[in-house]
């Protein structure tokens, strides 16, 4: 992961814009926003998807550079004071705190564009088909009908109590779709057979959900310090989780199924998928 | 143009989301914000340049209409309370004003993501190669070199005063490059030839320029109610325009001398380009 995280930060440097002209400032919180921080979570999510089909490190780090843009203008707009309000992200200051709330908007709008930008050039593969089905998969992942519309369920959720089902379609949406897309993308760049891409899939489905559940038992139990952001906010703020539906210890045992089933769904790809297997036991015992 | 705006509202309708789920606020707000207003002015680019190389009126359509999302997008954060605080567009409240700054915010990225999807999808055109070149040139558009850049030195620039070479740059970014990303589209859709994408390259420019300095003389002699949104907001900001550095003749002779020059570069395009030659003149003698 530490490699994959280098791999990617370095593509992030050179794929962000320099910060040398008149509209330097956009630069410099884009910048701000996305280098130097995070688990690069969805950065891996790709590489080691598309590692298990033998793609070119510098065609896999660009598309994960690429999700990890999409991913830090989603914490830049969502940490703004008319949606989460957040003073802290990965244990600095948010992008509107650093700057101020315009250039953080702009920021997340710019980093947003260069994310589908990066993935339609031709260095991110040589087949513009495959270029194609990551910006459709990408648009589908991201809009209104997936991290957009979670966001937008999580927000007219406050103060409201959801089911189960309800929630598993929030938590799905806001952050689910995105690392399932980030597997996908793996595939997709590998040219993947059908079967193959369809078992990605539903890895990335199960581990987006322990993921999340697992974010939501941090933020009762966990410190800001560990966390780099505020603790006990969602609890404060009466959002939707699984923690709020099944309690503590039932939502725990429920990512630790999810993990487990996400592992299974690479029985197929044998050894070369430990990588990602082991990460599905990570994603439910980290502690940040 | 009403025929093109007609073509593109029923685009717009079946490419914008459904409001019947649980997330449909936000698809309402970027219905509110999308449909049954503006000029479609991209759109009518994008068709017209399109209609010079015979391509089919359903793929033009799609993306007309993408841009208009992406065009619709930028209004609407442009209008947050954080960037120009503009209560009134298009005669309408504007987003913000009509829903919430959230759901404003969560309109306008989910905007941008569909813009960019759609140009990904198979139905846009049959070569993926085509598709690829019109998301990467809509994002070099729209990004922290184009659009979201001009933003940025506008905000930066209010109170400032900033000399000609500079106001001509500033414009170029923040509604020129997105003028001339959809002139150039239809030459993409169409395959056009080198010189010929040169020439509507050329030509849009020069329209997005005087489409630009009109915009600025209407702010200053325009009233509220032609305009469907405030006038003389500029003025009062101490926004940097080439009428601030200009004065009213010389930039009103400026636009028209760009109009002009746009208009020449469709030379080699003989009658077909009618109608694309009458923009021109439409662009500066515009009231609204």
């Amino acid at each position: 992961m530490a490699r994959a995280a280098r791999l990617v930060e370095q593509a992030l440097d050179v794929l962000l814009p320099s910060v040398d002209t008149a509209e330097g400032r956009v630069a410099e919180a884009m910048r701000y926003a996305t280098l130097g921080g995070g688990k690069r979570l969805r950065a891996f999510l790709v590489m080691q998807a598309a590692s298990l089909f033998s793609v070119a490190e510098t065609c896999a780090a660009r598309v994960a550079a690429s999700v990890e843009m999409l991913h830090a203008y989603s914490l830049v707009h969502d940490d703004l004071p008319s949606m989460d309000n957040d003073d802290l992200r990965r244990g600095k200051p948010s992008t509107h705190r650093a700057f101020d709330e315009a250039t953080a908007i702009l920021a997340g709008d710019a980093l947003q564009t260069r994310a589908f930008e990066i993935l339609a050039e031709p260095d991110t593969h040589s087949d513009p088909q495959a270029r194609c089905e990551l910006v459709a998969a990408l648009g589908a992942a991201a809009g209104a009908r997936g991290m957009v519309g979670g966001q937008m369920i999580d927000m007219l959720s406050e103060g409201k109590t959801l089911d189960g089902p309800a929630v598993t379609r929030l938590q799905a949406l806001k952050t689910g779709r995105l690392i399932q897309y980030s597997v996908e993308a793996g595939a997709i760049l590998g040219r993947a057979s059908a079967q193959d891409r369809h078992s990605l899939a539903a890895y990335g489905r199960d581990i987006g959900a322990a993921f999340q559940i697992t974010d939501d038992l941090l933020d009762v139990e966990g410190s800001a310090e560990d966390l780099g952001k505020t603790a006990g906010k969602d609890l404060a703020a009466g959002k939707a989780t699984m923690v709020a539906v099944l309690g503590v210890e039932m939502a725990r045992a429920h990512a630790d199924m999810l993990a487990a089933q996400a592992a299974k769904h690479l029985d197929g790809f044998g050894d070369r998928a430990a990588c990602l297997r082991a990460l599905a036991a990570y994603v439910v015992a980290r502690r940040n």
